[in-house]
């Protein structure tokens, strides 16, 4: 599923503002006519998007993928979007049988904003040393306890992920993209990691010292929280 | 001046809605302490674009040009963003003084919509032939009455106009661009021709009868209109 986030709550089902898991599941009980409970890879936050995200639900209707796929593709509102609709064994969960996942976050590095993409892409005006936030990326990969770069309020017990890869690609116009691939995320990482990245892109620290900070475990030594409207959820890999 | 032109009923002040003209002239008059009026290029009409429009106002103002520009940008929407603040003569008029005015048009051409460009491109999913689109550009460039792409209901006497350039460059990801440039354009002119284009592109009518359309000068026989949310407004030109 793809979506564009900024005008939701994220994806969880909330009392008192929509989000997309509603949204989607509501459309999918209109047409297999049961209620059904939808399964995310995981959640995002509000405001952030996603060109691949993953879920599923069980049902025991016959209706084909097909049809399902461009009923819900006819009924969803225009910012949601059913990529692809495939049949998985029952035992499947979206969230434990997830391989890995690949997020990307948009920096927009130029002097002038770009109205058209004010809510998808963070707008810094003053350039970045790009050579030295790439510095900073080779301590992100591998296996690491990230949480220098986990957001205060959540409790995961276990804080270590692995990285995949982390790849931080200059665009035409001023465009750069971090895409990170990691087996799990924490609460808000890339944007904790984004914003200690920039700080290091404006030179308020170096790339000695984003190692430190990752070294540390103490979130309060990172940078500020970049933006949820830079961040999109890309891919999330199975095995199969 | 650019503008994303979704919020709005395009440029020209209106007694009921929302144009960006208003907000303009509101923002300006709230920065130099004076009522003024502003006088654009042209209109663009509701959900239009602009890259570039250009318009100017007379004032006593002795507030420097880049106070003025500043001051604008942050009082202004995040929709609408001044490029650039110069002094002009004073019998300058932004909409007599154009030389030429340069239009875009995008498309995308390919299967998948994109949700975060939904509102920026005019999406085709069937496969537009390009090269056929293009040996329909050899018809307007020059000079032309260009009565058949004019919408009914307007009333210019004088429909010649000339087309000093219009190209379809195709980008990454299914995007055309149409870039023409003319010294003028008449109501709705270039989303007549985009229609009437994509029509050539998806079989419906050959180069040559969108020649014989152009010479016919009767609107009836051109396509549909394209939709303003993918036109541009993306420059005009003056002779200083």
């Amino acid at each position: 599923v793809a979506y564009d986030g900024r005008n939701y709550h994220g994806w969880q089902r909330q009392t008192n503002a929509l989000t997309i898991q509603q949204i989607l599941e509501e459309t999918i009980e209109k047409i297999i006519q049961s209620p059904i409970t939808l399964f995310a890879s995981g959640r995002t936050d509000a405001g952030v998007h996603a060109l691949g995200q993953a879920c599923n639900f069980k049902t025991n209707s016959q209706l084909n993928l097909m049809a399902l796929k461009s009923g819900l593709n006819a009924l969803l509102p225009e910012d949601i979007l059913v990529k692809e609709a495939v049949d998985v064994p029952l035992d499947f969960h979206s969230r434990y049988a997830a391989k890995s996942k690949v997020y990307e976050y948009r920096i927009l590095n130029r002097k002038a904003p770009d109205l058209f993409r004010r809510h998808y892409v963070w707008h810094i005006g003053r350039p970045l040393r790009v050579d030295e936030m790439r510095r900073c990326l080779s301590a992100i990969r591998g296996e690491h306890d990230f949480s220098s770069f986990q957001s205060s309020g959540s409790r995961c017990v276990h804080a270590v992920r692995r990285v995949f890869g982390a790849e931080l690609i200059g665009e035409q116009d001023g465009l750069l993209r971090l895409v990170i691939e990691a087996d799990g995320f924490l609460r808000h990482m890339v944007r904790n990691i984004v914003g200690t990245l920039t700080d290091a892109g404006l030179g308020k620290i170096d790339a000695g010292r984003f190692h430190e900070i990752l070294h540390s475990k103490d979130r309060s030594l990172a940078g500020v929280k970049a933006p949820a409207h830079g961040l999109y959820l890309v891919k999330v890999h199975y095995a199969f």
